[in-house]
């Protein structure tokens, strides 16, 4: 057995993403104060953007329509015109963010680029994504870009057919247990899970105990000697 | 010179599409029809949408956005609320209508790819444009799907060598001259235009004059046997 391919998540793997949607919800709950409290406006947007999810997919764009949403229907279709602007403003600045690798990304990815085919697997608004990858500065260490509609243990398995050497001699790495780690696994590649400090509810799942193939690491700077060892 | 590989477009080229936004773009001028007069809102909505599609791309979220946008805009940040949730209700309607192929396409698709490698080069929604692929029933006929956020000559370049064996034998078609024919012209592939009767006012050009890799067509339906004949 050896590894030949490094498959890594994008957002809150190589640089923050939900804590710009956590400001964003913070910001949300403050424009629409006078009409529900916190934990009422968290509940019903989470419910909105469930059952969009099937036809917006992942994103800010989706985010922000759901946002508008929510606040129509909790303002019984009387938002002020001045939150619906401001929503708009907000989806607006979430994607012209500027985009900074995390903590010891630059350094692994570069370890990683010598000796392993590199391959971004994200979900997301394509082009968002794309603009990410060419902000942050990484593009170049990527052999291949997958943005992907869902990422279940095909995805995975196409994917590292396609850009490596199937998934026995791949390696999947992010912070995502149910989306990165589990398909992965599943589809019968190794997974290094890098827990980032806020997880979207959506994603949350436990980790696997005790899998053969699966490490828990504490930072991505760990993932190039984890590779090497089981590699 | 043997053409080994076919790109086709999707929207308008495969399925309708722009007559959807053309109805959609009709009922925002209905719903705004006390604000202004279809002239100046399709004018302003024309310049909201050239303004975010640097950020928001191609499809139907960041046009409902742009619609919500305009409305906001053109009544000074007092559009009633029952536009706002018209406006959301059209684009969730836009995202799950049904697919149906253009007449021919069937056919053609059918007979091209006992022949030839077929590729769906698509712009828009990546989760969009994979769901419009499953319901339409053509998914089984291509060898492989790239969804894009832009179409130039360099990305021609890339999936018809990713995917095929090189420009020089492939063949682009679609309704789109600007999007689909003159970068595939650019990076040396062969063109074919089969033009939809509306055309979105971003993507106007002129057809090519006289080129040698090039043909107009009336109908998909004409497209085996041009392949047939330069291939």
């Amino acid at each position: 057995m050896s590894i030949t391919t490094v498959g890594l998540d994008a957002d809150d793997t190589l640089w923050h993403n939900e804590t710009l949607f956590r400001l964003t919800h913070e910001r949300f709950c403050a424009l629409m104060a006078d009409v529900a409290d916190p934990a009422t406006l968290e509940t019903r947007l989470a419910e909105v953007e469930k059952r969009n999810l099937r036809l917006y997919g992942y994103g800010v764009k989706g985010f922000t329509l759901s946002m508008i949403e929510t606040a129509m229907e909790l303002t019984g279709g009387e938002a002020p015109s001045s939150v619906i602007r401001e929503i708009l403003a907000a989806g607006r600045e979430m994607l012209s963010e500027p985009v900074e690798p995390l903590p010891g990304v630059d350094q692994a990815l570069a370890a990683l680029s010598e000796r392993y085919r590199l391959v971004l697997i994200t979900k997301g608004d394509l082009l968002h994504q794309e603009q990410k990858l060419a902000a942050s500065g990484l593009g170049d260490l990527f052999a291949a870009v997958e943005i992907v509609s869902e990422k279940d243990a095909s995805t995975y398995a196409r994917v590292f057919a396609r850009h490596g050497t199937g998934v026995a001699e791949a390696v999947m790495c992010g912070n995502s247990v149910r989306s990165d780690i589990l398909p992965a696994l599943e589809a019968g590649a190794w997974a290094a899970h890098v827990p980032y400090p806020l997880t979207w509810v959506h994603e949350m799942a436990e980790a696997p105990q005790g899998h053969p193939r699966f490490a828990e690491l504490a930072s991505i700077r760990d993932l190039p000697a984890w590779i090497d060892a089981v590699g």
